[in-house]
């Protein structure tokens, strides 16, 4: 298969890196806006060549879009006016606004709305990886609305980067995205904040930073170019949970305040239930 | 050296396996109120032997004390009433409250205080790993203030696990715990309380928890038997990293809300500057 990459950064160069090696793709064909993207890309040999968007589009297979969520919301009429039997998919973090958009499109039904949990704190094609998605799981939303042959491409393709499907809805998806993935980032940005604030004060505050705080904060490297365009497209569930967040977080604050150790103690007994899901 | 390890559970059994493979203990004393915890431990031959507490002692050069912080505060000075040459250590993530009642004590000298920062979410001694301590960072506190054969005795036996060494005013590293440690389990287990209850509505919601889930949440696993004593003891530099942490998600919220994404994305790229410290 001939492959197009619309946004060759860390997710879209993984993609093409990955796609190479697991024999799916035979050629690789980068788009981008940024030059110097296309320039790095070429030169890492993650892609095969650079073309403009309409003439890389004619001459492929398959086209991954893999840029902020927000950007392909508005770049996907402009694919799929091009598109005669290629499949289209994309690979964003939020999938309501992208997915409605494409299937209003006359040739919606070769666009299939996915998206692969993976992805490091990391940006730009220096940070792409191949194989770095394999066993993980990736979504494929609403697929009977899709064409069946745009579908089996789509399963074809992540079955060869050895990812296990799911499918879900795309309103279900962004709901469960904004309480797994979503509200991870913003409160790593908000301990990052927090700790920075405070190392004005205490240069030395991060001489014991330990194991719990870099997992913990880690995602606060990753690229606001990424990750506000996804809390904006999944807006009022990423509301929901913050909400959430904010009300524990208050909740223990009062508990401590008020110097209620055997209720915190309750609390935190009932959050080590995620055992049950984390081994 | 002979060392006596109070408290059997992952951190004391930690140390009792790794000092005997540095070869700074040639023989471990175990002592714990649990009676399945000295039966583990015995089993797993973690401890050579368990004797009560005064036996312990008189037997031994070193005591480690490795029990919840609130209950190293209420068993030091049973600890020093019967030390005579002894060098006495504990290893809480809290150091003011314990430092300040050791050292009112008539044998206060011979009591280092000090916390390596290392410990996973697991608790028990069938926790108890030997090694997972190098090449991370110990604090001892103010060194100045024990007798000097003492602090040598506790930099021989931290630097025989492979560890560097930190000094600090017990004052200064209960705030610096409270930035870098202690409000990351706070968070996750918010995250995890918030994930929970969503469940009970979204049964499928941890389908697409992938690894940002796992590193932010995994301290929601975390023994609440050791972390309520230390939000307990660090009461009020806990509640200070929490207004701050509650301060920046009910910021991030506000811009979400009013749509200020330009603004929001300034935030995020101001707590991007973390990657000067998380390489």
């Amino acid at each position: 298969m001939i492959v197009t990459i619309i946004g060759t950064g860390l997710i879209g160069g993984s993609f093409a890196l990955s796609l190479k090696d697991s024999g799916f793709a035979s050629e690789i064909i980068g788009v981008d806006n940024s030059e110097l993207h296309l320039k790095i890309a070429l030169e890492k040999r993650i892609i095969d060549k650079a073309l403009p968007l309409e003439e890389a589009i004619a001459k492929c297979n398959v086209v991954i879009i893999a840029i902020p969520v927000d950007s392909t919301v508005e770049i996907i009429p402009a694919v799929l006016d091009k598109v005669t039997n290629q499949t289209v998919i994309d690979v964003g973090s939020t999938k309501h606004a992208i997915f409605a958009i494409a299937k209003a499109h006359k040739n919606g039904s070769r666009f299939v709305a996915t998206h692969p949990i993976w992805g490091t704190e990391y940006s730009g094609p220096d940070a792409a990886i191949s194989g770095g998605m394999k066993n993980r799981i990736t979504v494929i939303c609403n697929p009977e609305l899709s064409d069946p042959d745009a579908v089996a491409t789509v399963e074809t393709l992540y079955r060869s980067l050895g990812m296990r499907i799911v499918y879900q809805d795309a309103q279900s998806h962004d709901l469960h995205a904004a309480y797994v993935s979503h509200i991870s980032h913003l409160t790593s940005f908000a301990l990052a904040l927090a700790v920075l604030d405070k190392e004005k004060e205490e240069e030395q505050i991060f001489q014991l930073a330990g194991g719990g705080f870099e997992s913990t904060v880690r995602l606060a490297k990753s690229n606001p170019d990424t990750w506000v365009p996804i809390f904006k497209e999944n807006r009022s569930n990423v509301l929901d949970v913050l909400n959430d967040q904010i009300h524990y977080l208050k909740q223990m604050k009062k508990l401590i305040e008020m110097e209620e150790y055997e209720t915190l103690h309750k609390l935190l007994e009932q959050a080590n239930d995620i055992k049950r899901i984390l081994k």
